[in-house]
């Protein structure tokens, strides 16, 4: 495409773009395609001849309004607050537009540099020691994998040098809280460990991880001749952003020399907040920590931050240097394809960059200091209700809840739970994800989409009295 | 930021992506700025308040002129072709403008639903047999990656879900060619096999994998007890784009069950040419091959087109099925967080849509065609020419070549190379990747820029010949 059908095309679709963003607002959350939908309204061959780009833009726009669940929206409350903040969206823009590809410093040294510099800037603002540096990796799963490919390595002694995890006598054991994010058990089975050789540790009445049951787990591996190789520790589980206790932890991966990785994705973001550091302490222990800027921190996905404060085994783990990327420059700069799995890489700093220009950090911090006040609003009407219970602790900006018709036993309620938060969902009013939480379905409340004010929590609360109450018709 | 400033602001980028794209073609190729340039000229600081996004941008926008190689430069003969055609960059805004995110079906039914039909659309024009699933990765490196994984797995008995590679007795090998990308290797230690359990094999006089040499690998592993796992195989090599026989190999692979993985990533594009498909003879056969769409294809950066006649071995290693990610429209949709590492996906199916709607599919082709005879006409040049040789057979786009003054000795040589290829590299005026291939250098052209004409080849043709026969003042 030319650049002058860029420009021409590029301001329709600028003002498409805000004009969804505006709409969104006012549209059901929930998609209203059935599945297999969108499919059948494509065409079956794709374009033989090149095809004038608006007319066929004019097919698929329906499919990407029906088709399509508002994460932007006030009233999504699902899974996690995914902002794709626009001046984020912009920086992406930029990073498409000018089609830089990162394979190395020269291939790219705006992009190198500007990731490196806006990495420092987030590690100081997290509160992190300034021996940590930091990648943007696409997501929390990518990082988690990386994070316990540097573990297998350090435990093993570089053993891919060898045998790899085949040539290994004493096999290497992976530890997490039984609360985790699906992704560290994906990551260990990934990585080789087998699901043997990962621990599920048992949490307290809080969902957090108990430290005590962790050191036992340890020590009975040892004592059976296996090896400690990582623990990987949730600031913020999925179900209910429940706050593993880090110093704890990190003690017990310490004196086993077990790598420690805080999964941070989620609440990481709390770090912004100077009064939310305490939650955190012994942190600045971790080898590595992921927190996602795609998330509450409100820039467009895909942009995992990935902080370690031992870059060489990991630049030991995933170094090439094949002819064909050895530039002059190298020795002198930093080679992100040695900090990942990829070697490509996208100009992800921008999104970043774009987002603490447009936002300030302070802008952020207040944004950040609003939800937990609107999600703490909610967690004290819970409490406060007849038939309503708060499941966990209120994390930050995570409300779990139940309601609990009297009388009605354990399965019933499990139905009806699911029940009450599909009505919501169905009706396009608001998002919410059911979760279960020892065997028992539970509804999560996530506040912080970026235009969620205290009206839409007062309307969500509304909305959650009313559906859990109606006679459950074909529920 | 308000959809209103994101209007305004998103117009202005949009023109001065335009005007990026136009300067480009004008500017030289190479960055100008010295390691270390870009940071020093950054704020030590971040942003505490939100500031003027454009002023802001200005004083960004003198480092992404300055320090940026210009991929999309019509003189750009560099790695590969990296087109980032701007209408596919238009298709990457609407992605990260709708914010969506694809965890599930239900997170993003058009984002599900687009990327399996459009990966249907590239199969049939790849002419791949109907039994092959595709989804869209990040990178080659990742999609290899993945093939190694379910390589693993398969030869393993599904060993994850026991001691994973911890508890086997027989070590389990992967086979690749001695000239195939550093991420094979990387993919093969990643996964834990070892690099003793890594087989590089070796090349024909044209650089392309020897299957004899194959077969007799394999069958010495077998004598010896290990357990072949997988074959890769490069369907272009990254130093010359040499042809791996896939036939040959595939009855190697299936004679021991070994999993054969096709690494296409840049020359995979030439299968949209009938003509081309018979040098490819056997790919049908394949577990899985990766060609990216990123690359000559056209679209922008990432999206890596990973195919496999066996998707229940790749869903059965990544698949997790937590209780927050469980919705009703699970059974009946394709959920395509398991088919990789990462949970979360960007909707990058538009990307290759609005490519494919823009140009044509007969526009892709003719331009595939272009490079292809461009490239010709420049091999039969440098074989014509006294001093210069053709370091191997024309590769489809690919020539490697190398000036050999008389009477100089190889290492010269070596030197000479490495010198006119930086001369032409720093004067701005095209952009060329040295290679070593048997430890001595050669330069890589890559003909596939979507602005390149065959004047611009001409042009590079007289520029190599004045840099390689001027006086090497200093190197």
């Amino acid at each position: 495409m030319d650049p002058e059908e860029f420009r021409s095309l590029g301001h329709r679709l600028i003002d498409w773009i805000a004009d969804y963003r505006l709409r969104e607002r006012d549209a059901g959350v929930y998609p209203t395609v059935e599945p297999g939908e969108v499919r059948s309204r494509l065409p079956a061959e794709p374009p033989e001849q090149p095809r004038d780009l608006l007319e066929a833009f004019a097919e698929l726009e329906p499919l990407l309004n029906a088709g399509t669940l508002k994460w932007q929206h006030p009233r999504f409350f699902g899974y996690f607050p995914s902002n794709a903040d626009l001046a984020s969206v912009l920086g992406d823009l930029v990073s498409s537009g000018t089609g830089q590809l990162g394979l190395n410093w020269e291939a790219s040294p705006a992009l190198t540099e500007l990731e490196e510099h806006v990495l420092g800037w987030m590690r100081d603002l997290f509160g992190l020691p300034g021996e940590f540096r930091g990648v943007i990796q696409d997501t929390a799963s990518t990082s988690t994998l990386i994070a316990l490919l540097c573990a297998r390595e350090v435990a093993s002694g570089h053993a891919q040098e060898r045998g790899g995890l085949q040539g290994l006598q004493s096999p290497l054991v992976v530890y997490c809280s039984e609360q985790s994010h699906s992704s560290v058990t994906k990551a260990a089975l990934l990585a080789g460990f087998g699901r043997e050789n990962v621990r599920p540790v048992p949490t307290d009445a809080g969902f957090a991880m108990d430290p005590e049951r962790l050191a036992a787990a340890v020590r009975a591996d040892v004592a059976a001749g296996r090896t400690p190789a990582a623990v990987v520790a949730s600031f913020g589980t999925t179900a209910t952003l429940a706050l593993d206790p880090l110093e704890a932890i990190a003690a017990v991966a310490a004196e086993h020399g077990a790598w420690l990785h805080v999964d941070g994705a989620m609440a990481g973001a709390a770090l912004l907040l100077p009064e939310c550091r305490p939650l955190a302490a012994g942190i600045g222990s971790a080898d590595s920590i992921v927190i996602n800027a795609h998330k509450w921190i409100g820039a467009v996905f895909d942009c995992s931050l990935f902080f370690t404060r031992r870059p060489e085994h990991l630049v030991r783990l995933m170094s090439t240097s094949p002819s064909y990327l050895r530039t002059e420059a190298d020795h002198r700069t930093t080679q992100f394809r040695d900090w990942g799995i990829a070697l490509g890489r996208r100009f992800r700093a921008l999104k970043l960059w774009f987002l603490l220009n447009a936002e300030g950090v302070e802008g952020i911090r207040a944004r950040l200091r609003r939800d937990i006040a609107n999600a703490g609003w909610l967690a004290e009407r819970v409490s406060a209700e007849p038939g309503w219970e708060l499941v966990a602790p209120a994390g930050l900006q995570t409300v779990v809840v139940r309601h609990v018709p009297a009388g009605m036993g354990p399965d019933d309620v499990d139905a009806h739970t699911l029940a009450w938060a599909r009505r919501i969902n169905r009706s396009g009013k608001a998002y919410l994800t059911p979760t279960q939480l020892h065997g028992r379905w539970a509804v999560r409340v996530s506040v912080g989409a970026l235009p969620t004010e205290r009206e839409d929590v007062e309307a969500l609360w509304r909305l959650m009295r009313e559906e859990a109450t109606v006679p459950a018709a074909g529920g």
